[in-house]
């Protein structure tokens, strides 16, 4: 297939690994890669920085980040630790069964609805979106039965999916464990170095070593016995 | 029931006349209203500020605007004239079955997972919007399946979904006529000449008169057998 045969799709992009790895998939899978992020007033702006660097590394035809600044929105008892300076970042997990504080209200969703219409913009049918069910941290918007249902509306929202072609939300990683994760992505060369997790990095985009995003990601690393290239700050 | 009981709900509100009804709609009902408005890169602001007004009006508790410039990403062949400047506004309706050019791509689904967002963080499980399919211009995502669909992602999505709190999409003038519009606003005491639903309204709000919304709204006050208080330019 030449270069101006592929097909389009919209990535959402986050500069985690997660994304990043995600971003490889929809590559390799022969799509021409417009990515896409999101400013919406979290702590740190180290993750967009990591967001560029990765979208030119992994090819991406296209990378634009739109800014939505919620910070004035989410704040208060229910918002959340990410936009929030008054709320603190849990350094241990939150209980079994809880949501934690640094879940973002309808994250997911709006940046896959912004996805949705840049799709419908650029002619895509493919969104592909980080989700992942297995080593998370217990967002509601990362499970498979959210993904069946945002495709579901997403073929009912958009002037494609009434024309008859069909809306597709991609979620390849959503049931790889983190470990597993690391070594698709390694495969694939994604350089992780690149990527910033956590979720207080400072604007070096090191790491705090310390909260759920940061224990989630040093356990995938150990766990694929390779080495975790992560910059952490009191290293 | 006292003030302080009260209920909290979001309401979508654009300027337009559908949105003013439906927060009078949702007044009526006893709900606290928080209205949400939405600055997305459109031509012109007259219906910002239109909405500001009608929120003090109709007795919201509090109106936000958020902004979320999506015109770099939503302009060519595939993107719409109420954001792309190079598109022109058509004065004519769009031929039956097909979508106008005036359709914004997911632009319900971004501002409905905005809603959701801030009402999961002042607690509230209602939403309000003025989906309306029988007078309206054949856009996708203002259809009953539409809303069904987006109450069972939000449902799936949301922290108060997950701990068993059911989120409702009120979209109560779904079904209505415009005149039914007009005459359901007119009792509820919505000041229609503050409300501004032309496509390419001028700094002042006036309206063109021959655009699809103008010919609509036109039309609708003509049904009710009502006084049509729209300012137009070329009165």
């Amino acid at each position: 297939m030449s270069e101006t045969q592929k097909r389009p799709a919209v990535v959402l992009l986050s500069g985690g690994m997660d994304s990043a790895t995600v971003l490889a998939i929809a590559r390799e899978q022969g799509f021409d890669c417009h990515a896409l992020s999101m400013h919406y007033g979290q702590r740190h702006s180290a993750e967009l920085d990591a967001a560029r660097k990765v979208a030119v590394a992994l090819g991406a035809v296209r990378h634009e980040v739109v800014s939505l600044d919620l910070s004035h929105l989410f704040h208060g008892p229910h918002g959340s630790a990410l936009t929030d300076t008054g709320i603190e970042v849990p350094t241990s997990p939150a209980a079994a069964g809880t949501i934690p504080v640094t879940y973002v209200p309808a994250r997911n969703t709006i940046m896959l609805s912004i996805a949705l219409g840049w799709a419908e913009v650029i002619g895509a049918t493919d969104i592909f979106f980080g989700a992942n069910a297995v080593d998370y941290s217990g967002y509601p918007d990362c499970r498979p039965a959210y993904v069946n249902a945002y495709t579901t509306l997403a073929n009912l929202a958009t002037k494609a999916g009434v024309e008859g072609q069909s809306m597709k939300i991609h979620a390849p990683i959503i049931d790889l464990s983190k470990a597993d994760i690391v070594k698709r992505g390694m495969e694939l060369g994604v350089n992780f170095g690149m990527t910033v997790s956590c979720y207080q990095a400072d604007a070096e985009g090191r790491a705090c070593g310390k909260c759920d995003a940061c224990r989630l990601r040093r356990q995938g690393f150990l766990d694929a016995g390779t080495i975790d290239p992560t910059r952490y700050r009191d290293a």
